[in-house]
């Protein structure tokens, strides 16, 4: 019995990685009838037991999900297109423009097509890491083309709210554009900046902080995925990029001693090419979303140096807890060679004060 | 009276900001005297109301430590040598050569002068940010030139350990081209990255998710005092920001269709070059220092989903100390539009098990 609104199923989903099988299991806690097909019989083994539907036999799916990688997505499209001919067809890829053009030429009927991508995911891959509520309250873009049927749209937007997720509609090249921006073009770009770190020698690694640890997080992500990525929105990323090199050659520049005047240093009036970058960086910066996807608030951090051993950090949270401070984000910063932390609290600035003399008043190390 | 085995004083210490009040505590917390000069009288005022020192009056100091803005350092310090010709000189600007080169050429004496740079750093600044703890256990780089004499060497070592701070000895080409690499050239990146948000459309930055803030935070900073580093590190830096324009320019041509084959998508195999900068990339990244510059440490992660409202943390961290379990780090992943926060916890491996079971067991939504 499925709850009252969800998507009349059964849903085919295909591909029962992290982001297919959190759909099935989402779909299957609203009652929808699931059910699932993987190239790799292990991967679909593991969502089954997870109970996230049934192996496909011979269903005809009201809806088919495609959750392949980018470099499947658009044949896994067209041939589901030709073996389930009345279904509603889309897809989870983080690029649309390409893959779906590419659906269509390989037979995917655009009357039926409409292509998705849910803004989630986690740390960890696999069926094993998906769950029911993965999708709940997340963006999931939607990029109808204009060639699919009003009931095929609608169907996709119903499946969109079954799993809780909150629908944006773009259209498929604004969406391209969009990721290149947000994702795509900083992931290129944190990586090009960790890859030089590969050549330094250990001592000089040694001394890095949390600045160069944030700038390169991204870089830690699988290659493989990502050059599929990469390769299916090769244009709008590569506008991003170079709009980043030409900033960096711009910096550079800046740096660049004249040949008439070899001594060091460059010359101050020189530097306005780098200043010029590093004040469009900061106002670029302050664009940022802020918490819940409000524009960016400007929180007050108040720093607090705890020692390092378990429940120090309980005994700080449970005292803000108690001031009825909420905090809106925790950052705790790891000092070389030291038994200690200092952890920022960011709170919103009318509750700054309050949270400040009640932590002092009990005893905290508050570094404001 | 002086701890034993504190640095001699008086100490002068020209320049009243963050750093140089910092270290004035630190000094005093030690029963160092300590004399204050700053060409913001105001600056000054705020130093000396918060017991940093007295005001330099006709005393002798035994060392000056010059806390100044690089542009100001080299000549701040030549003239200090020539007001105290008995003093140790020393230093905290972040780039060591052309300061220290410069201020030996303006009359600095190369005898009597050894650099430093204290990393350390608050995210405010000023005197009234400073603290007396603020350089505790941290690295503190010395950069001997050999012109020193050995009891000066001596007495800023001192001074470094009266602080409470690691002393670490570089060549000062070395200790540049390390913060080249692990600091200068991050930040130019990531404001070369965050600048191109400056033309974007408000809907396109509004799906950002955390990996743009991540890559894009040290974007924040002080543009003016970032211009002066980087001019007074310019050919270190520059030769850090090539290398990674080049990857970057690598990643580019991999993107880039050839003019024969003028339709989409790139060639798989014309993608190499971006996957090796991709796999570079992941490689360097895990060549960073873990937390207290141990080797990098591969902590396993425990999300966990709280409600965003006060006391929700404090619960979840209470429950982890209560297990014993030592939480290494802590990330609070804001989705958008979203009333609550998934928390990843990060632990040792070893007790991954112990902090999921009992999270479970007590009722949280942990999401391994």
């Amino acid at each position: 019995m499925s709850v009252e609104g969800a998507v009349d199923g059964p849903v085919l989903v295909i591909g029962t990685g992290l982001i297919g099988t959190s759909i099935a299991l989402s779909l299957r806690r609203a009652g929808v009838d699931v059910v699932l097909e993987d190239a790799n019989p292990s991967a679909l083994q593991e969502a089954v037991y997870r109970a996230a539907g049934t192996v496909l036999v011979d269903h005809e799916p009201t809806v088919v999900v495609v959750a392949v990688p980018p470099d499947a997505a658009s044949a896994v499209l067209a041939d589901a297109s030709s073996r389930f001919p009345a279904a509603t067809l889309t897809d989870t890829t983080s690029v649309k423009g390409m893959i779906l053009d590419e659906a269509v030429r390989a037979g995917a009927d655009p009357h039926r097509l409409v292509g998705g991508h849910p803004m989630a995911g986690r740390e960890t891959s696999g069926p094993g890491a998906a769950r029911d509520d993965l999708l709940d309250d997340r963006l999931w873009i939607l990029t109808p083309s204009g060639s699919e049927g009003e009931e095929h749209l609608a169907r996709v937007r119903q499946l969109v709210a079954t799993c809780g997720a909150s629908a944006l509609e773009l259209d498929p090249a604004e969406h391209d554009a969009a990721v290149a921006v947000v994702s795509h073009a900083p992931q290129v770009v944190a990586s090009a900046l960790a890859a030089i770190l590969v050549d330094e020698p250990a001592e000089r690694i040694h001394i890095a902080g949390q600045g160069l640890a944030d700038t390169t997080r991204v870089a830690g992500s699988d290659p493989q995925l990502w050059t599929q990525i990469l390769r299916a929105n090769a244009g709008p990323v590569r506008g991003v990029l170079q709009a980043v090199a030409d900033r960096l050659n711009q910096a550079l520049d800046s740096l660049t001693i004249d040949s008439d005047h070899q001594q060091l240093p460059v010359a101050s009036e020189h530097m306005a090419g780098m200043t010029e970058v590093l004040e469009q960086g900061r106002h670029g910066r302050s664009r940022l979303p802020g918490k819940h996807g409000a524009a960016a608030v400007r929180f007050a951090v108040v720093p607090v140096m705890v020692a390092d051993k378990p429940g120090e950090l309980a005994r700080l949270f449970v005292a803000a807890g108690d001031l009825e401070v909420n905090l809106e984000d925790v950052r705790i910063e790891h000092v070389l060679g030291r038994p200690s932390g200092l952890v920022d609290l960011f709170v919103r600035p009318d509750v700054e004060e309050i949270l400040i003399e009640g932590l002092m008043r009990l005893g905290f190390d508050v570094r404001a």
